[in-house]
């Protein structure tokens, strides 16, 4: 049994202490990936300190990703907290830790750096237990998961398409699937396609290292800054050249674009993360000039959460307005479903589907004929479009509901709410004299998880200071209440 | 309603001549991906022809991967039979427009180039008319997938794990199914190894990009000369340096790899694809050796298909043996459940596990939740042993039942089966004056689809003729007698 002496906790709180000892023994590898924690009641009643003393040191933990939760099986050590071994990371190099937890956590880094705090897709994240509040995940709440439905329609495929299940699809995906997504874009997004421009993949990320591929590997990338910080790591971790493109009121800056020498833009004009900046048409124009000037110039548009516009009339994708094929569309049903729903697509102009199918075919499909054929269905039965208006009225209520009381609060005064109208996240601008740091350390003390606007940078820029970024989509009405209260608490 | 005049067909078969301008009509793309062709009753019966001829005409099609049938819906344009607009392909340059079909289907080239019949995970593939005999191919018997025990435990975790459904789990995968593969290697493989070293993938392609980000796009990568051609394909896809090093009596040369200069050794030495040779323990023990003589060298040990080992005791894993974290080990589901599963894994040295949780695990894991819980169930309820046990004897029966039909009949004076003890092919030398190529090109005028070993070289080696790859994993019993027939036929 783990044990741990209290006669010499310093300066630290008694749930301080813990919070160290336990993780100096995940670090010195005493503890090991994997293994199960005592209980909270269990480890408190041996240690003689309080239940409460140990939830906050493991609630503290599995923030910084040093452990895991597993409902109604307790608490492990978590795989992502693995460190070089011999690296002398100790009590006395807390920074340095932290920051490295939260490198692999893609929390907020205290040390000023940009940092990866991935709302879109955020798997090395381990879940909070439920007393912490996060306004960074974008896990899908049980309750909104169509599990009747999927089921059913799962039921039905094993049943009645045993033999489509075990046939070798296409390299871009079962085609019901494809002919489905085509007709759902057709109707809800205003996109004409075939099917064959459409190539299934287990998640946008592999899709990025298949359009490296397809593009080459010696054209140069450039990404939105501030941005989706995994989309330029998984650039870099290709080893191709990536440049970060400023952005000024009405999306990508054009002329910062044309001097960075960058063959492909990736840029998500819908709703882009983190500032919810909606591209006006006029830019996106421009943008599609810029692409149309040069062979070799192509537009990545990322629509990840194009499905949850909150109001007046979506502006068409770029994708549509594109007569040049010069735009390859992206999107996911991560967000549209569940997290972990590993099923996104794109959408190839003609000639680069050609090109697809004669250099990269040899590749198998990532998606599984299980999970193709029930979203097929799941499309062409209807259950997708309602699914998705029942979301899109959730979340409407749910934003308006968390600004209401944000502004009959005591934070009113202090705060501005800005870009909420696309997408699941809104930007709150809190007027403190704290900085951004400091704000989402205090918050994380007070089981609150934020991510500030200003750690999606890689080039610091003035005025975005005090920005913070709301992603309500897995936040449980019950805990709007004592969010605001933290905040409010904490800046005045 | 398409339509063809057969008033001129010149010295052409009227099957030949409607396969002659059907493929035109694809290549000039009058007729789109996915447009669906007549049933094969209402074309002849307006071409005024049989349905035998349509038929025959639509098999060669489907064989070359222009077409693709889809069970009780028909045929339709395949999107693997994308060619460039404008290129001149016509009747007159049949070779050429082969060669090309052959490269998009993973088909036997008939230029004489190494080509891509890949018989592990060939997604393009398109399947065949029943009537048509297929020793290629990979694909699972609808007969011998688990569908009443999958679709039971996929019922079970929709109802019971709902909330772990929809939490994200850790880059390398979720633990439940980590931890059930861990006690399985032990238990059925020797291998002892931690959870947090496994990281599950969509598919053994995708773990091979995940490896070469991980091991160093500077790094020059071997692979096996003859060898399964699309792990190769990868490499250069992503413009890493790759060698092909030859093999001899006991696998990978090691003097040959040491001159090559390579970092990274990628081999399959429980069963070599296509040789179906097992490395001896010596020679594993003399690259283990080489390996460890330099820092940065690796070995990547795809033991794809070692459950399905016929006689004698197995071979210890390279892993099993390597002293000096210097063995990737990578095993996949595709093989013993579907290939249209896509669940693949690979263990880490502890020392690469750490790099990955450092650099790459910002990624998220590849295979959606649903399909990594029920395969965890799967595994952990003894399903997963009960089932290859059951496949091995289902192989071996077969096997055995086509290597006494092959002996028995009149094809036996002049052939030799090869290498007939592990996995699910073997080798059968012909003694015949034809070429290779004539006697693939002979095969599929009747109907039958086999691969010859001298396709899968990449440098010619001298005596590797007249010798043909049997995958008879996919083959049903009832066509062992047809194809040994057409053998005979084309041979004698």
């Amino acid at each position: 049994m783990l044990t741990y002496s209290f006669s010499d906790t310093g300066s630290d709180s008694l749930y301080q202490h813990l919070y160290k000892c336990i993780k100096n023994d995940i670090l010195a590898r005493n503890l090991r990936a994997g293994e199960k924690l005592p209980s909270k009641r269990t480890f408190a009643k041996n240690l003689g300190i309080s239940v409460i003393t140990v939830e906050n040191a493991y609630a503290q933990l599995i923030s910084e990703g040093y452990l895991y939760s597993v409902p109604k099986k307790g608490f492990f050590v978590s795989d992502i907290s693995m460190l070089p071994s011999g690296t002398a990371f100790g009590q006395s190099n807390l920074t340095r830790s932290l920051s490295d937890a939260a490198e692999r956590t893609n929390m907020k880094n205290p040390g000023g750096k940009p940092d990866h705090a991935d709302i879109e897709e955020a798997p090395g994240l381990a879940s909070l237990p439920s007393s912490f509040i996060d306004l960074t995940s974008n896990q899908t709440d049980i309750r909104n998961f169509p599990f009747s439905i999927w089921a059913k329609l799962v039921r039905e495929v094993l049943n009645e398409n045993q033999q489509e299940l075990v046939t070798n699809p296409p390299c871009g995906g079962v085609w019901e699937l494809r002919s489905a997504i085509t007709r759902h874009l057709k109707d809800f997004r205003g996109i004409s396609v075939a099917p064959e421009q459409i190539i299934m993949g287990a998640g946008t990320e592999y899709l990025y290292s298949l359009l490296i591929q397809l593009l080459g590997f010696d054209k140069t990338y450039a990404v939105e800054d501030p941005g989706y910080r995994k989309i330029a790591r998984i650039y870099e971790k290709h080893k191709v050249a990536c440049r970060h493109i400023p952005l000024d009121e009405s999306g990508v800056c054009v002329s910062a674009l044309e001097k960075s020498g960058a063959d492909v833009l990736h840029l998500s004009p819908s709703h882009h993360f983190p500032t919810g900046l909606v591209t006006p048409i006029s830019r996106r124009y421009e943008l599609l000039g810029w692409a149309a000037r040069a062979e070799g110039r192509y537009l990545i548009e990322d629509d990840y959460d194009s499905e949850f516009r909150m109001i007046g009339n979506p502006i068409p994708a770029m994708q549509s307005i594109d007569l040049s094929e010069k735009v390859v569309y992206i999107n996911t049903f991560t967000k549209t479903l569940a997290s972990t729903v590993r099923i996104s697509y794109m959408i190839l102009p003609r000639h680069l589907a050609d090109r697809f199918y004669r250099e990269l075919s040899f590749y198998s499909c990532t998606v599984s004929n299980f999970e193709q054929y029930t979203l097929a269905h799941f499309i062409e039965n209807g259950s997708f479009e309602k699914h998705i208006n029942r979301m899109r009225s959730y979340y409407h209520k749910k934003r308006d509901l968390l600004i209401q009381k944000i502004r009959q609060s005591e934070l009113a005064p202090h705060a501005i709410i800005r870009e909420e109208d696309a997408g699941l996240h809104f930007i709150l601008e809190l007027h403190t004299g704290l900085s951004d740091t400091e704000i989402c350390r205090r918050a994380l003390q007070k089981e609150l998880r934020i991510a500030a606007l200003s750690s999606f940078y890689a080039q610091m820029a003035p005025g975005i200071e005090h920005r913070f970024i709301v992603n309500y989509s897995a936040l449980p009405e019950e805990q709007i209440d004592e969010a605001i209260r933290i905040l409010c608490e904490i800046i005045t």
